[in-house]
Parts: C-alpha cells; sequence; structure tokens
C-alpha cells in the first residue's frame, strides 16, 4: 500500500508560517515592525549578501508579509500592518481551547470519588 | 558572481513554524487544543490515511509542538502547553513595534510645519 499525500497548492496562510520558518527572514520582519527600510539596511545587520536578501524578501512578499515600492532607484520595504493578526489570533484560539480543556480536566479530576485519607 | 546561502541546521523555531505551514498539521493542533487523541481521532476528520497522519504528527513533534505517549497498542498525543507561547509571544512584539512606530510616525506629521489654509 502506498501513501497517497494530496499535494495541493499553499494557501496564503501556509506562506506566512513558511516564510517565518527562517532566522534570516524573521530578523527582516523584526527590523520592518519598527519602520520601512531599504534591501541594504536589511541585509547589512544580518551581514547578507543583497541577492540574497532580495530572494527571501521576495518570500515575505508572497506570504502577504511585506510590501514594497520604488521610488527612483530605491525600493523601500513595509510590513503589510495586519499581517500577523491571523497567526497571533490563530495561536490565541489554540491557547484559550488548551485553556479550557485543562480547567474541564481539573474539574473531572476534582469530581472523582475522593480516597479516604483516614482508612 | 555566485549568490552564497548560508545552509544551517533549522532551529527549534524554525521547525514549529515549518511544522505550522499546513493545512492538515494545522487541523491537528486544533483538535489536540481541546484534548489529547490517538492517530485515528486525528486522522479522521481530516479524511487521512493513517501513515500519512503518523508522518504530520512527527513533523509536529520534531517541532516541539505534541508529545505522545504509549499505552498498550494505543499512541496518544497530546499538545506541549507552552509550545505556542514563543510564537504568539513574538507576533505580540512585532505588532507592538509597529503600533509604536506608527506613533512616532503620526508625531512626526503632527509637527510638521502647517500649511496655512488661509492663504
Amino acid at each position: 500500500m502506498t501513501t497517497q499525500i494530496t499535494q495541493t497548492e499553499p494557501s496564503q496562510i501556509d506562506r506566512m508560517f513558511q516564510a517565518l520558518a527562517d532566522p534570516s527572514r524573521r530578523a527582516m520582519v523584526e527590523r520592518l515592525s519598527r519602520g520601512p527600510a531599504s534591501v541594504k539596511e536589511l541585509a547589512s545587520p544580518i551581514a547578507m549578501a543583497l541577492p540574497s536578501a532580495v530572494k527571501h524578501l521576495k518570500v515575505l512578499e508572497d506570504g502577504g508579509i511585506v510590501h514594497s515600492t520604488k521610488s527612483g532607484r530605491v525600493r523601500t520595504y513595509s510590513m503589510n500592518p495586519t499581517a500577523l493578526d491571523f497567526i497571533g489570533q490563530w495561536v490565541q484560539q489554540r491557547e484559550q481551547a488548551l485553556n479550557i480543556a485543562f480547567d474541564k480536566l481539573a474539574q473531572a479530576m476534582a469530581e472523582l470519588p475522593e480516597e479516604d485519607e483516614e482508612a
């Protein structure tokens, strides 16, 4: 029996998580969260060659996390302000669900018939 | 000139984001946030063959998001309670930085010499 894995086109959300699964790209997002920057300004602090930086920025653009505008010869990158909202909300919902599950477990344990400690 | 990209072993954080870059694995995390489950219970709702489910669960385990315990012939998967904390905090820090950057921009714009509307 062969294992069949359905390969579908990655969704925007898949690409967003994928884009953040790299320390250089996360460093770029950290920098861009403090304000717009050029490729050079993004590449220098992480000692990255400009062509590599451009490739990583493309992945971040494809993930909908950043966008760029060109003025003359300089391309400036900026965060999409609501880009990380989905991830933040998704994580928060999981944490809320976990807390509810823990509370239910604690309640179920509290309702167990107590062993008589005096016996 | 060749572009040199330094390939390093993915970190735990990289693997965590990578693990969540797939809709089936996110569905498993959503299920496990509501309580522990067997492979079968995780595979059925997303109509996935068990061997595929096991592979996806391995990725989630490698990402430190879930762990499993075996009792008799049944392996049960559970969330690592603090696994998503890093991502939640990382996103929150970026959003805070973005807000500060926007506030600074707004302040800078407010301090610009006003054009005299009466002129």
